[in-house]
């Protein structure tokens, strides 16, 4: 029996033993190296994005394996029904979360607020701080990233409410809300971390009255996607509510110097799009190697995981 | 019997109910309002600093009950013997342990670097962060505030070693490590926290080998006291390790204007002191209520807590 062909399109520096084991149940090439016949037989592609012209040179492709755990971004009605799509759910959670919890920490503790001080030289107090112990947090989206964030939320003392699409228990939620009831997940809440995937039901979700259901002093963390929450309402919210923090590392335009406006804002804390993928290249190794994992589930025959519902983006 | 005089010097703004259970055991006067009378008979004085004068107005002072966990800034020459000191360690463990929660991760995702940078208009990646899950941090110093470090770094998936004057067991710490080996303790680490008092054996016991024994991309955060680590010492390591990030609450000099070196330098982050009773005026009130506790402790004929060993400062 033929090979199949897998090709991976995932930058020249990562270590092939992230996806040495593929070799035992395909033939691998290399996007960029491979020759027409191979893309035209190819029947999986693990990247980070599928182009139109992708998929007119491999006509054959059955799975794309994306790597990053959103697929906001890829051109979903390009994509054939016939192709399975699946995302990289839990590849970087670890990070992810961390980088939530650092944010988090960040603004309750007025970190960027007090170093830029002290480093100008003026060492007075004029913010008071906030306890994570015996406070609230609302996390929407309960992926492996979410999960992670409830789970260390729990061991910092504090109450932790989830919100998914539908109900279910899981440790660490004290409190569940289901779609659509954000305002609920939200209301009277000390902290909020965002950890959704944007799609037809998530975008836009969080407005001007959800932001405004938070505690005035809350502080918000996004490490899903920008545009789960509405800019022109945020930015709204941020002037019209000094006391309030939006710390993000994810935001609205592919190009992020366009979402400038927010990082200016003194009640906004800013990374770049590091928590995963970009925050360091051990993290996109890994993510690499949760990807194959997959494919080669796919390869045996055994079931996928993290195949992604098409009706949620077209 | 003639009830004992207990002079609370606590500030204005924190209500009796953090100090009323005092009043079914002693007679308590406010320092400032009290008569030479009610001083003259003071047994117990709780107080962040006691002074000479202070000493010689209450002559027959048995208990000082300090507000902070830290009595480096006593006048100990002035103490009779006949004083007993108690520290407050405990009081503010929780809030202070977050704060060097939030120090560590601000330098592991490198929070305060990119939210300078996007606030200045520059969105580039130019510094990959650290991933806390699966590596190594070592605590200096296993009271109140170092055990709740210990337990939260655990929480994150780290590998703890602990340091502290005598070897013991403890949860959440995979290796001791015991005075005087604090090189031990710090060779190759990723991270390291102090929360050490500062004492005889503990001031400028990290200078430039115990630095330099670290890794050369580590993180040293300190919430303990600044004299802990040669100030010299510091800076010359910090000019050549340009990866190396030392994230501090706290200060050599009374006046932390003085240290402002330290803030200027692009691998340090630092905030004012803030961690504990400057944090927020809730955490103030708890170390009253805490401080109270043990006076009453007192009061009742029970053992005291946190009783101090003067020839540690004197």
């Amino acid at each position: 029996m033929e090979r199949k062909v897998v090709v991976l399109s995932v930058g020249d520096f990562v270590p092939e033993e992230a996806y040495a084991d593929l070799f035992n149940y395909a033939e691998v090439v290399f996007y960029g190296r491979a020759s027409p016949d191979e893309l035209r037989r190819a029947e999986v592609l693990v990247t980070f994005r599928v182009t139109r012209e992708d998929l007119q040179v491999m006509p054959n492709l059955r799975l794309v394996q994306v790597l990053s755990a959103g697929v906001d971004h890829l051109d979903w009605p390009s994509i054939p029904e016939t192709v399975t799509v699946c995302n990289n759910a839990g590849s970087n959670a670890i990070p992810v979360a961390e980088h939530a919890l650092a944010l988090l920490l960040a603004a309750a503790k007025r970190i960027t607020h007090y170093d830029a001080r002290c480093r100008s030289g003026d060492f007075t107090r004029d913010r008071i701080t906030k306890v994570l112990y015996g406070s609230e947090v609302a996390v929407l989206g309960l992926g492996p990233i979410g999960m992670r964030v409830a789970e260390l939320a729990k061991a910092l003392g504090m109450r932790v409410r989830g919100f998914a699409r539908r109900p279910r228990e899981e440790p660490f939620i004290d409190e569940f809300f289901a779609y659509p009831d954000v305002k609920g997940a939200l209301s009277g809440a000390d902290f909020a971390v965002l950890a959704l995937p944007l799609n037809k039901q998530t975008r836009g979700l969080i407005g001007y009255d959800e932001l405004g259901a938070m505690k005035r002093d809350g502080v918000m963390v996004n490490v899903g996607r920008g545009g789960v929450v509405s800019k022109p309402d945020l930015i709204r919210f941020l002037r019209e509510n000094p006391e309030f923090t939006y710390a993000t590392d994810v935001f609205w335009s592919p190009e992020i110097s366009q979402d400038s406006d927010i990082a200016a804002l003194p009640n906004a804390i800013v990374t770049p799009w590091i928590a995963g993928a970009f925050g360091h290249p051990r993290v996109y190794v890994e993510m690499v190697r949760h990807a194959v994992s997959n494919v080669i589930r796919y390869l045996r025959g055994e079931g996928l995981r993290n195949v992604v519902d098409r009706s949620d983006y077209v």
